[in-house]
């Protein structure tokens, strides 16, 4: 009896928050690479806020996720078979394997990477996708001056704890933006960012200002909403926003934005972006973020679940952010 | 006795729309000029949206109008007596000058214009401050290439009509937007655009979408509000917007702004823009547009109030839109 491959597919498409009954698992054999591929068995699975997007058939940045396929994903597992001259069996790997335990490729997606300093899980958080999106926005879009004031929402998140430790590198005053008091605890005291502000707390606008005593100069933002408009309310001439993420209202359309017209006031530079618009920022940030978590010098944190089989609720509980940090599965 | 030189001061300040009760005229002698001074007699005085930002005592980008002093503007003048080794009496000269007959200078905020080829009140419009604000916004910001879908709010006022027709030259689909059937006419016969849809006819995005088959990929706005959510809508992957202008709701504060998740999703550059923040593009800008004007492949339009007296109830007309093209007031 061959082994078995454990695979959650998309079963249909989530109306609002998806639900445990949008995915289906399902048990096929483990496949055999043929001449050119290689078989990865993963250890670690990512789960990303932007998966949610992918899940509808509307227009976004992406491709929608098809039914009935494997859902996809970032994923770190070691070669166990390869008939691809670049790859060999026992190397670890960084590829697109989706949410399941083994996958088979054809050796574009895969990066080989070392798991001796840097853990498995890390690259696919802090030194993975995540991490190049904090260093493409930090340093491609804010481009921010030592005294400068940056400030991140959703601070304690994968991205977000990498934006403001990068940011602080640089001699900036760094003010994250987090729900609650345990969070802002993190932020500053593991992360080192100068202030939090606790959005849940009742008092976004005075809170924001005591923290950004001289404006805010960068806002890498994830969130949007209300507190993106408390930012756009403190942006100083010539500020610069990177728009990584927004939360939607109701509707599916994203929470209307009240102070526009701090855009036009303070001449300010907003740009959206995603990761793989500009491939040119992988192998500058990846070596900078390896050598950085390698070394100790910049914290991450995950939340790993444990086995296959508690994707779909550890991703629900994503969307919720009932995570703290990178949210992963380990699979092996 | 002496000649005199009326002026209009700021007597106070507006709640919303300005009044001529806000303004107040006086007369003054007209002054001489000391060493290294400048007496200017204008001939056109330059009324501009901006104008009404300045009269609140609120953040924004330019210092606010002095109480009971000399309204500013730009204005085109003669020389009329120099103390300046720079200037000679019988030179036509752009300045600063306000709302008066006549303004000394100290030769800073002065530039000799030939009004030869180019009428003097262009000097204030197409190859003046609106010209190069539109050449900025296109050239510097939404950076157009051939072939590409540009479109312009405000599309027959000054700034606006120039976008248009330089987006034109380099080969693109140009849209403008605009109120009323007779402004569309304009936009599309006199200024050549492609298409134009007016924002008043009330199926607003059916027409954009009908003048816009290929998306938008640079976007010059000058309104906000309804208008700009309906271009959001509309914008490509990797599009530009250059906001020169956004009007304001009932509160003094921007119309909320709906379609932000169009930033993200494909991922748009926005940046807000005030001409002067950049000097380098006034030469370039003035020659172009200069030659463009004078030899006739730029047009425009103007709407000229008659003498000194005219200017505040022309400056109203302009906040509600009664002017087409370029408002200028002549005083000589």
């Amino acid at each position: 009896m061959s082994e078995m491959n454990k695979q959650w597919l998309l079963a249909s498409r989530p109306q609002g928050v998806p639900t445990e009954a949008n995915f289906r698992l399902v048990e096929t054999p483990v496949p055999e690479p043929v001449e050119g591929q290689v078989l990865v068995r993963h250890h670690f699975m990512s789960l990303d806020p932007y998966m949610r997007g992918r899940m509808d058939d509307a227009k976004s940045y992406a491709a929608s996720q098809a039914l009935d396929a494997v859902m996809q994903g970032g994923t770190v597992g070691e070669v166990v078979d390869s008939r691809h001259p670049g790859f060999k069996a026992g190397q670890m790997v960084v590829g697109a394997g989706g949410w399941q335990q083994y996958s088979l490729s054809d050796g574009r997606d895969l990066r080989v990477v070392d798991t001796g300093k840097v853990p498995a899980s890390a690259w696919l958080g802090s030194v993975g996708m995540p991490g190049v999106t904090a260093w493409h926005g930090l340093n491609r879009i804010i481009e921010p001056k030592k005294g400068e004031t940056v400030v991140v929402s959703a601070a304690t998140g994968a991205v977000g704890s990498v934006v403001g430790q990068l940011a602080k590198r640089k001699g900036c005053r760094v003010v994250g933006i987090a729900g609650g008091a345990e969070k802002c605890r993190i932020v500053t005291e593991e992360y080192g960012f100068d202030a939090c502000v606790d959005y849940k707390a009742g008092r976004l606008k005075e809170d924001l200002k005591a923290a950004t005593p001289d404006g805010i100069d960068g806002n890498f933002e994830n969130v949007g909403g209300e507190v993106f408009d408390a930012i756009l309310a403190r942006m100083n001439a010539f500020g610069r926003v990177a728009i990584c993420g927004l939360i939607s209202g109701y509707s599916g359309e994203s929470i209307p934005l009240r102070n526009v017209r701090s855009i036009l006031v303070n001449r300010l530079l907003v740009r959206g972006f995603i990761v793989s618009d500009d491939m040119s920022s992988w192998p500058p940030a990846l070596e900078e973020l390896s050598g950085l978590v390698g070394s100790g010098q910049l914290r991450y944190r995950e939340t790993i679940a444990e086995g296959i089989e508690s994707a779909p609720g550890a991703f629900i509980g994503l969307l919720a952010g009932r995570n703290i940090g990178k949210q992963v599965v380990r699979l092996a």
